[in-house]
C-alpha cells in the first residue's frame, strides 16, 4: 500500500496534486479503491466548467488527512487507494465519451475492486453503471442530488447530465426497486417529471422529507429500501445547499448542509457499496474552492464508508488482519 | 397566457434575459402578476449595487422552471405573468424616485392583479405599500428581513432603506397590529429601535425566536396575526444568513438558511397576497451568484403561492378551470 | 429605425438587457444590421463558458452610447440595427448546432443586409462563413486573434472552435489570399501548425510583428491584402491580452491592448465588411466584466465601421441623407 | 468612555477603519476591554492570509453598531472598549513574534482589565495564555474550533497555529480539566490525535456531538466543566462550516452555522472571561467579506458576554450606575 | 513633521489602515498637504461602490514607501503631510453633500495649505474646486478622464458624476481656456457632448491623441496651456484602460496604462499645484485590489510633485533646509 | 525524453497536473532541465500565497504547447525535460528551508544539467545562486523584478524575500558587475536604497529606462554587460504591471507588458543560462489564473531559450542531431 505523502514531511500544499495526495498510478492492478477522474462537462446543460473538477478536487484534497475523527486506524491503513489519473474524454463527441469512459471503467474493475470517480459532470454516470453492473448485476443506487436525473434526452442528443438513471433504469443496470434519491427538490420541466421514476419504484426522498424525517430517519430509509444489495453510490454536489457548493452546474437553493451530507453518508458503511462517483463540481464557479474542499471530504469519508460497508466481506475486500486491530 | 421560453427548445443560458424567462411586455394589461424591476439604490447606507439586481435576478432565473416538486401543475398554467421590464427610476433624487415608483405601480395595479416587484433596495417598498393599499386599504405585511426597517430619517433625507415601514405605518398604509416581521436579527442604531414597531403592535419574530418556535410555529404565528386580510408581502434577502446570500447591502451573520426561507414562503398560499416584492439584492457582491439564484427561487415560490392564495376568491383571481384540473 | 432606449430618461444599468439597449426584435426584417446572439461552448477545447458570452456583452453594453468621440452622429442615427436575440443552439450536438445557425444565419440574410454574431465559442464561424458566402460568394476575412484556427479536427468531432478557418477553406466560402490573421501567437500543437494556412495564402500577422509594424502598418496591410473585396470580419476576444481579456477560453499572454485593438478595428470602414462576430467571451472567468466590457465596445465601433465601409453602396446600405449630414 | 463613532452623524463604510469604529489609543489605560491586532500568519500550515485578518475585520465591523436586539443598553454604554491598534510582529521569526505577543498583551493588562484579540493564524494564542494566566494563574479555556490545536511541532519549528494548546497546558497556564473544545471535526494527522487531550482531561464535543446535544446542551456542558472558573476564549473562525466562513486557513466542510456559533457564545456570560480572540480570518479566501463580517459579529457578542460575565464582580469590573440603569 | 509608520519596525500590513500609513489628525492645522476621504456614490450613474473608495485605497496604500526610485529624500522628509479621515457625508442628499464638503475643504484650507481628496464619486470635485477657487481664484484644471465630465444634469438632479466641471466653469471657478483633460475616449451622450468644454476653450487631448504625440507630448501641451497658474488636479482613475483600474463606476477601454499615468503625473511637478483628487475607485469591482493600489501609487507620486511644483514658493510652502539638502 | 501527455489524445484540462504536462520524475537524472517547485511564502513582507505558486503554475501550464510560432521544432524535441515535484520546505523555519532548498538544488544539479525553479517567494533564489555558484562560481544574473531585493534584514531574521541578491552578493555566488535588474521601479525603504547594488557594480534598469531605451535596447544592454558568463536568470513576475500579474506578494503599478516580458526573455537565449526560476506568483490574488498562466508561459519560453543558449555547446549540453535538423 502506497498511502498519502506523509503532512509531517511536506506540506500539504506541496507536491504535485493527486487526490488526497495519493501515489499516482496510472493503470493500477489489485488495489482496493482506484481513484478516478473524469473530466468532461459537455452533458451540462446550465453552467459548464465541471471538466476541471477532477483537477480542483485533487488541490484541494490535499488538506485532507485519512484519518477521521474517533475512527480508529486511517483509512490507508485500511484500503489500498491510488490516484488513477484522468481518463482522457472527447469534449466534442457525447457517445464516444461515454463508451471510452466505459470502457475504462470496465477495465478499473477487471484489475481493482472498486473506483470512486471525481467528476466530470452527471452524464459519465451510465458508464459507471454499465461497468458495475458487469461485475455485479442491476446494482441498488444510493442517488444524492438536487434533481432526479430521470429526465429524456433533448436538444438532439442521446445523452446529458440529467439522464444518467433514465438510460440506466432502461438499460437494466440499476434495479429501480432498490434505488433511493436524497435531496431532490426545486423545479422541474414538467408536472409529471418524478412520476417516471416513481412509476418504476425509485423511492424519492425530497429535500423537504429530510426535514420532516431528520438525517438518522433517512438513513433508516436507505438501510430498509437498499439492504445489502450491491449498491452504487452517486453524489450529485448540487445536494448540497449553494450556500455550501456554489461550483456546480445547476444549483438549487434549499438543499442540504455539509454536515447533513456527511452525516447521511454515513450510512453507507452499512450497506454493500461496488462504485461511488462524485460529480458535478464545477471550479469556474467555486471562488474560494470550498465545493471542492466539501467534495474532497465526501471523497475521504466515501473511502472510509467503502471499507466499513465492505470489511467482513472475503470475496471483496480480505481482511489486512495486522493493520485493522 | 405567454409562459416561460421552453426549455425544451432553448437552453436556459439562451435568449435575453427577462424573469424565468417570461415574455417581456413594456405596458401590461389584464395580467394576474407583473414582474416589475425597480432598479435603485440611493437609498443604501451601506453596500450600494441593487441598482443592478433586477437584471442579476432574471440572469439567474433563467435556470429554473414553473414547475415545483410534487405541485401539481406549473404556474404559468395557472397565472398569466409577464415581464413588465424596469421602472425609470432616477439615481440622483429619492423623492422623486420614489414618486416616480408609486405612480408605476399604481398604473400597474390599474390594469392588472398584482405585482412582484425585484428591487433594487428597500426603499422603493414604500411606494408598493402606496401602490397597493391605495386598491386594497390599509394592508396586513409578511416582512421578512434581518431588519425592523421602522427606522427614523437619518443624514437629511426624508427616505432611505430602513424606513419604508415606518412612513408605510405613519402614512396609514399598513396596519401594524396585522403586521409580521420574521428574521429580525443583530445590532441596532439605539437600544430602543424596537419600540417603535412594538409600540404600534408590530409582531416581531427574530431569528432567535425562529430557532424555538421553528419553522412550521412561525408559520403559524404568521396565520395567526395576519389570516386573511390583504397581505403585502416584503422579503429582503438578508433574511437569509449571509452564507446564503452574500450580495445584499447590509448583511447580517446568523440568519435563516435558503431551506428555511423558502418553507416560510409556503406560508404565503395561506394568506391572500396582493403585492410581493424581494428587494435588496446586491449583485457586485453577489460574486457565484447564489444570492440572486435565491431571489429568483423565492420569486417562483411567490408565484405559486400568489395563487394558491387566490385560487378561491373570483373577484382578484378568477378560476381557470381547464389548466388547474 | 428603433435606437436606443435613451439613457437620459432610463438610467443605463435598467430595463431587459439587450445589445446597447437596443430594441429586441426576435424575428428582424429589414435592417441594416442585426445583432444576433449564439450561446455556445461545446467547441472549446479549454475553458468553457461561452455559452454565457451573449448575455454577458448584453448586460455590460448598456454602458455604451452610440455616439464616439468626434465621429459626429451616432451610429444608430445612421443605421437601423436591432436585438434578434439568440439562435436556440443544442450543446449536445456539434453537427446540429452549426447546422442550426448556419440555417437561422442565412435566414438573417435574406431579410436584412448583415448580422453582428455575438459567441459563443469561434466553432460557429463556419455558420457564419457559410451564410454569408451563400450571399456573397468566397469572402475575404479579417481575422483578429491569438489562434489561427485553421487546425485539424480531434477527439473524435469534426469541429471545434479551433477549426473554423480550415472548413471555411476547404469548403470554399473563404478566399485565403484574401484573409489576413493579426495578433497570432503562443504556442502550437506541432512545428508546422501555420504552414496549412500559410500554404494556402493566408497573411500571418503575429503579435510579434504587431509591434515591428505598428498598428497603423498593420492596417496598411490589411488594406493591402483584402482591399474592396467582400470581408467577414471575426473578432476572437482572445486577441487581447489577458490582461484585458482575462474571460476566454484559450487567453495567450502576450497579446494586443484594448487601445490596439479599437484602433485596429478602424480599419474595417475602409473595407466593405458584410458580416461581423466578436467570440469567445467566457463570463466564469471575467470576474469584473471587463471582457464582456471590451467586445461591446468592439460591437460598437464594429457597427460604425461598417456604415463607414458600406456609406458609399448604394446597393447595400441607401443612404439616409436626412441623418449623415 | 470614547464609545463609536456615531453612525447617525457618519455613515457606518466612512472614516479610518477601528474596531466597530471605536476611538484608536494606541497605548490604552485603564479600559475594561482592549481590542488588540495581532496581523500574522506564519504560523499557518496550509492558507496562510491571516496577517490581514485584523485589518479585514475592522473594515467589516462598521456595519455593527454595539447595541443587540433585546439587549437593553448598549455594550459601549456599558463597557469602557478602545481599539489598541496592531502589536508589531516579526513574519520572519516565530519565536520573536510569540516573544513580542505576549510582552504586549501582558502590557495591556498590567494597564487595563481584559483584551479581545483578533488574529492573525492561531499560533498566537500562546502568547495570550502566557499574558493571562500571569494574572489569572492557570485558566480555564472554552475553545471553538474545528481542530484541537493540541498538536506536536512539525517542519522543525517549534510553534505552529496547531499547537497553541499543547504548549498552554504543558506550560501550565492552562488547566485543562477545565477545558472545553467545540465544534472539532474532520482528519487528524494520526488516529491517536485526541489522544493527547483527552489523556490530560480536555472535554472535546465534536461537531457530532452538537447536533446530538443541541447548542443548548452544549451551552450546559460548557458551564458544568468551566463553572466559574476565569476562562480564556478562543474562537478559531473555522468552528464555523466553510459556508459561513470561507476565509480561513484550514476551513473543514460540517462545521456550525453562524447562528449556532453566535447562540453558543452566548454561554460566555455565564462564565468569568479574563480574556478572549478571534482568530484564523484570512482575507484574500474571503471574497465577499462574510468571514470577516462574522469574525466582527462574534466579537461585538462577546464584549457584551465579557460585561455579562463580569457585571457583579466588583474586583474585576466595578459597576457603573449611570449607565446600566 | 509625523511621516509614515517607518516599515522596518511595523509590517506594512499591520495597524489601523490609514493612508501610506501617516498620522491619522481629524482636525489637521498646519499640514503642507492633508489627505482627506470622501466616502461618496450617489453621484455614480452606473456602477456604485466609490463610497468605500478611501478606505480601500488607505488598505492598498500600505504597501507604498514615501521614498521613490532615484528620487533623494523620501516625500515625507520633504513635506508634512496627515491623514484627516473622512468627511461624513450625506448619501441620501447630493446637495447636502456637496455643501457639506464644500465647507470641509474650505476650512482645511484654512488651516493647511493643501489637501489630495480621496473620492468617492468625480461629483465631489466640485466642491473640491469651490474650496480652491475660494483661496486661489479661478483655478486651471489638469484633468485625468475618461470622461469629460462637462455633461448636464439628468434624472431629476442638479448634481451627478458628469458634471462637476461644468458647474466648476459655470460657477466660474475654473478658468477652461487653462483647462486640459487628458485620456478621454469612447462613447458620449450626443454627438456634440464635447462642442460644450470646446466651446469655452477647454483642451482636449483624447486616448487616442496621446498615442499620436507621445506621453511627453502630452506633458508638453500641458505646461503649454497651464503654464504656472494655480492648478487643481483631477485624477478620475478610469483614465487608466479597466485592463490596470478595474475597480470603477463608468469604465471605458481604450484607455492609459499605469505607467503612462504614472508618467503623465511627472507633469505636475513642472505646474504650481493648490489641490488634488483622486476619484472613483470603486472597491467592489475591484477584486484583486490593484485599482486602489494604482490610485495610491499616484496618489503619492501627486506628494512628491506637489512638492516639486511649490518647493520654490516661499508663500506657500518655505523651505526646510535640513531636509532637502 | 518524455515530452508533454499529447494534446491530441488528452485534452488539455485532463490529467494529474505537472508543469506542461511533463513527466512527473520525483528523483531525476541526467535530464538537460529539471522543472521544481519551491512551494514557500514564509520570506513574504506583503502579501503570502506563493506557497500555493507551484500548484497554480502547474494547473495553468496545462494548456501551453511546447511548440512555439515559429520556430521550428518544439522544445521537448530538443530538450529532455521533466518535473522534478516539489521540494518539501518548512514554513517555520526560513535558515532550515534555505538549507533544504540548497541541498535540495544542489543535488538536482548534481545529476541534471539545469533547473528552472517555480516559486515560492524570492527568498530561495539565495538557495539557487548557492547550488549555481557550485557549479559554476560566481554566476552572472539576469534579474526581472520590480524591487532590487539587495535589501538588508528586518524584522528579527537573516533572510526575506527581498534579501536573495543582497546575500548573492555578500557571499560571493554572485558577480555583481555582471548583474543587471530590469523593471525596477516604486518606492524604496530609504531613498540610498538603490545605492548599494550601484556601488557594488550591478545594472539597473528601471521601468522609465525601457520606455526611453525600448525593449530592443535592453538586450542590448543585457547582452553588453553579461556576455557569454555563465548566468542565473531570476525572474519576479512582479516585473510585469499588476494589470498582467495581479497574483503576486508586492504587486508595483507602472510595470511591463507580458509583450514585454516574453520579449524580454528573448535575449536569454544569445547569453549563458545555467539555472532559472520564476518566482512570487501568489494564486489567492489570482483570481483569473492569468498570472499563474504568464508565469507559465514564461518558463515554457525559458526553456526553449535555454536550448538555444546552450545548443553549441557540447559540455553542457551534447546535440541531439536527429531532432534538431
Amino acid at each position: 500500500m502506497t498511502g498519502q505523502v506523509p503532512s509531517t514531511v511536506s506540506p500539504r500544499y506541496a507536491q504535485v496534486a493527486t487526490f488526497m495526495r495519493l501515489a499516482h498510478v496510472p493503470d493500477p492492478r489489485d488495489r482496493d479503491v482506484v481513484v478516478i477522474g473524469a473530466p468532461y462537462d459537455s452533458g451540462a446543460s446550465y453552467r459548464p466548467g465541471a471538466r476541471f473538477g477532477p483537477r480542483a478536487i485533487r488541490a484541494e484534497s490535499g488538506l485532507i488527512h485519512g484519518t477521521g475523527i474517533d475512527r480508529g486506524p486511517g483509512v490507508f491503513d485500511l484500503l489500498d487507494v491510488v490516484d488513477g489519473g484522468d481518463i482522457n474524454l472527447s469534449p466534442f463527441s457525447m457517445p464516444l465519451a461515454i463508451e471510452t469512459a466505459t470502457e475504462a471503467l470496465r477495465t478499473l474493475l477487471t484489475h481493482n475492486r472498486a473506483f470512486l470517480m471525481l467528476g466530470g459532470d452527471h452524464s459519465l454516470t451510465l458508464a459507471a453503471l454499465r461497468a458495475v453492473s458487469g461485475v455485479h448485476g442491476p446494482v441498488a443506487v444510493l442517488h444524492l442530488d438536487a434533481h432526479s436525473d430521470t429526465f429524456p434526452p433533448v436538444y438532439g442528443g442521446t445523452y446529458h447530465h440529467g439522464t444518467p438513471f433514465r438510460h440506466g433504469i432502461d438499460e437494466g443496470l440499476v434495479d429501480p426497486t432498490r434505488m433511493v434519491q436524497v435531496g431532490i427538490r426545486g423545479h422541474n420541466p414538467s408536472p409529471d417529471s418524478l412520476d417516471w421514476p416513481r412509476g418504476r419504484g425509485v423511492r424519492i426522498i425530497t429535500a423537504a422529507d429530510c426535514d420532516r424525517l431528520s438525517i438518522a430517519g433517512v438513513a433508516d430509509e436507505v438501510r430498509r429500501v437498499i439492504g445489502t444489495h450491491p449498491v452504487y453510490v452517486s453524489c450529485d454536489i448540487d445536494v448540497a445547499d449553494p450556500a455550501f457548493a456554489p461550483g456546480t452546474g445547476t444549483p438549487a437553493p434549499g438543499g442540504l448542509s455539509s454536515r447533513e451530507v456527511l452525516t447521511l453518508l454515513g450510512v453507507v458503511g452499512d450497506l454493500r457499496p461496488v462504485g461511488m462517483d462524485i460529480v458535478e463540481v464545477s471550479p469556474p464557479y467555486d471562488v474560494t474552492g470550498i465545493t471542492s474542499l466539501l467534495a474532497a471530504e465526501m471523497g475521504a469519508e466515501l473511502l472510509y464508508q467503502y471499507w466499513r460497508g465492505n470489511r467482513s466481506r472475503q470475496d471483496v475486500y480480505p481482511p489486512k488482519p495486522d493493520r485493522t486491530g
